[in-house]
């Protein structure tokens, strides 16, 4: 199978720590680069990581608050002095375009690819992004603003031809995309040969969904029905629930919950407040709920 | 005498390397505490470096490129979000203002602390800050862009009071001041006792210079005249000259001469290229013209 990778380059929330980057991470699906969230330091973190700048292509933003955009202005630019002349697309609430526009125009003034925009509307959930072997979904999450996660999930894959079935019938080339697809064969000879007889089952559609920043969203649950990999923000452990009310965001318990409630089949627990130095808490208290959690980290890679 | 210190937070070029971050320094005088440059993972920087982000009251903007400027935005809403309530004065060519104030406007409404921009002309040379103890000047450098340097001066100090003198004749306290300040002192018995025979010389007044990016300017050797440090652009090596005019950068053997025509007691050079994985080239370049030459690196810090 291909590869379908999810690269960490920050899941620490607003307050700056020398022990975790704003918010952003890199959705590699065989040789097609994603990003979500570009917080500030993500270019740094790019390099350090040793992902090529040149094959993101999609930039999707959750949201506007700083630790999770103020890096774009830095990578844009990056991007142009490399010599980028493929373009770029970015997903966001509308706003974000009025905001780097000015920017861009002037510290940007001289590059050779074009930016293009593509506004998401928050309150809706739809196919933002869709190519030959995957989609993007928007879900609508709860925070202060205007907030959506995503959901990506590779569409339906062709079914696997069994090598000597084929070379039994000796199936003609031109045949053989309709039976990965699900035909039967027809012999020269009128004899049905069943599907079955001629291929294995495709691969599985993976599927990965990020909410950040957001209050427990339950009602989501059936969106992310069965999601393989779920990256749900855990600002705060259990003792700080209240302070996650107030500010629109989940306690680690409260992120497994929708892992749970989802039938996920595993959390990525992140965007963690600055006051935790280690996440042993963090992690305890979600395990408690959803015991195939992790903990997100800048540097490492999770597969799906 | 108070401290003198310039901590690197950042002495890269516009590319990103993990080896450095974009440019920005904290100048800390006594208990003041300056801010040149703030290019992307300023603020980051400042935490590893355990630098208090409530002393920085004024910062300077050399010139608006990116990895000068792009860091501002997010120590902005930091400083915001950490409840700071003291004016902040950035000094900065005027384009700044007006890109930055949407940007405030939106990412950092409820801050409870104002922002003042202050315009800085970087054609001419002039005070653009003054308190009771240190002058800021703005020293115009040739760049892509409006561009200017910066010398910090300490203003002259008063003279030291001699102990034994101001016992022996017992002088009231109420004239000391004036004697600090180079007064002779006459007795009730009208007998005058020169100023020399009370004081000793005061500590001398110290300056730093800042001149990134530019081209070699000599012209500003008479304005740059003993500067104690001079941090000076040294973008390239000998071998990249005419790449260093066409970008009006400098070599380091430029900036080593700008250093001796100055008559700098010691060189500091920085911004260097991404292309140079060590310095040990920057900095032999610059040692044959000007030996008293040393390498910026994130997390030193040069005391005069």
């Amino acid at each position: 199978m291909e590869q379908f990778e999810i690269h960490i380059l920050g899941c620490g929330s607003a307050l700056p720590t020398t022990r975790h980057n704003a918010s952003s991470q890199v959705i590699r699906i065989g040789n097609k680069q994603f990003m979500i969230d570009c917080g500030e330091g993500t270019q740094r973190e790019l390099r350090k990581q040793h992902i090529h700048f040149s094959f993101i292509n999609h930039i999707f933003i959750s949201h506007l608050h700083g630790d999770h955009c103020f890096g774009l202005i830095g990578l844009i630019s990056t991007f142009g002095l490399l010599g980028r002349t493929a373009p770029l697309h970015i997903y966001a609430d509308s706003k974000l375009e009025e905001l780097m526009k000015p920017q861009i125009e002037f510290f940007c003034n001289g590059m050779h690819y074009p930016i293009f925009f593509h506004n998401i509307d928050c309150s809706k959930r739809e196919i933002i992004f869709e190519d030959n072997t995957i989609t993007v979904e928007s879900v609508p999450l709860k925070h202060r603003l205007a907030t959506c996660g995503f959901i990506f999930r590779e569409k339906p894959k062709q079914r696997h031809l069994i090598g000597e079935a084929v070379n039994f019938y000796n199936i003609p080339t031109y045949m053989r995309q309709a039976i990965k697809d699900g035909a039967d064969y027809t012999t020269p000879d009128g004899d049905v040969i069943p599907n079955s007889r001629l291929t294995k089952d495709a691969d599985p559609s993976r599927s990965y969904a990020y909410c950040s920043d957001t209050a427990p969203c339950p009602e989501n649950c059936e969106y992310l029905k069965d999601v393989d990999l779920l990256y749900h923000e855990a600002t705060f452990a259990d003792s700080e629930k209240e302070r996650a009310a107030q500010t629109f965001h989940s306690t680690a318990r409260q992120a497994a919950e929708i892992a749970r409630g989802s039938n996920a089949k595993k959390l990525l627990i992140g965007h963690y407040s600055s006051r935790y130095e280690t996440l042993d808490t963090l992690l305890d208290e979600a395990k408690e709920v959803f015991p195939n959690t992790i903990c997100a980290m800048e540097g490492v890679t999770v597969t799906i």
